[in-house]
């Protein structure tokens, strides 16, 4: 994975929430997805409360609506077994993903982000961990290769300020829910349309 | 298109709203799709307003929540164009589209209903017609080849009350969205969904 994009080469952002069970389906497969097509990609941790609340919601969609919940849950299912990926739902949802994103806010550089956060994924929707405590985040920097002191980073001034940045900048680009997409301007929300983010930036390589 | 199953294989339902712009992506490929699958196909229209105002929304979800709008025409653009359908954003949305549905409601079992159903996406979608007047619903009917005498029965008590069970159901059996795919009691949202929906039919199959 490459964290910028090479010069003349189009670049994916991909914007996720810790919390979002979609933003699982494509952060386990949008690294091997864009390296396959040839686009550079660049990960982008976000929270999608305070854009949530503008709309009036003060929980996940999935909580405020029921009816919408009960086939998310059965879609995640669906879906996980499409894609080979683990999936056990969590007993708390939505989770706190707050440190988890301040952490991978830190590291944004760091060429072990994607497996970080890949883990902090399957803890939250394969292992019924709770992504909120440290022991959580020790076991995902470990497992992604990264040394454990990361960890005091999440709690660093520029993280919290990255963060905040960040989800203002998704509210200022359009973003509403999680996992989107970004080529340039061109906004692509859900992990069913990952496909056509990439074929958008393959097009716009020109 | 048969409009009940063969007795010894699946029914894909096909339940859609005229107002509703995924409704019309999915509505102008579903017959050729389950053809293809060797899937029954059945159309069961309904009206989302009644579904909607449960959550609290007196209009569509796109024009109370702006910033999910601004994102659907693009996409509606950008998916239009995947498919090779002709694209026109209308000037009304959403539509009303109560006649229309309850002269589908009459049709039910017509072999015209689902070239009708096109015809009248058509006009909401690509050519800039009010579905709402009696003179978009006859060359409707007309480019389906079917007897004008239809449109009569859009305002009978019988398909009036056929309406209203089929949203009715539509609740009763978690829909909160269209398009939606019914197989049996399994639910997909959404015209990117109907691949799914299919190859559960066909694996339904046994």
């Amino acid at each position: 994975m490459s964290p910028t994009p090479a010069s003349d080469g189009p670049l994916l952002e991909f914007w996720f929430e810790f919390a979002s069970t979609y933003s699982y389906l494509a952060a386990m497969r949008v690294e091997d997805a864009a390296e396959r097509e040839g686009v550079a990609l660049r990960f982008r941790p976000f929270l999608l409360g305070p854009l949530f609340r503008e709309f009036g919601w003060n929980d996940s969609p999935f909580n405020v609506y029921p009816v919408k919940g009960r086939y998310m849950w059965r879609d995640m299912e669906r879906r996980c077994a499409r894609y080979g990926l683990p999936f056990a739902r969590p007993e708390i949802f939505p989770q706190n993903g707050l440190a988890a994103a301040r952490l991978a806010c830190a590291a944004e550089a760091e060429p072990w982000l994607p497996a970080f956060v890949r883990a902090v994924y399957r803890a939250n929707f394969a292992e019924g961990r709770d992504i909120s405590v440290e022991s959580t985040l020790e076991a995902a920097l470990a497992s992604a290769g990264a040394d454990a002191g990361w960890l005091a980073r999440s709690s660093d001034d520029a993280a919290k300020r990255r963060l905040r940045e960040s989800t203002d900048e998704a509210a200022r680009r359009g973003l509403f829910g999680a996992p989107s997409f970004l080529v340039g301007d061109e906004l692509f929300w859900g992990d069913d349309r990952l496909e056509d983010a990439l074929a958008f930036a393959t097009r716009s390589r020109g």
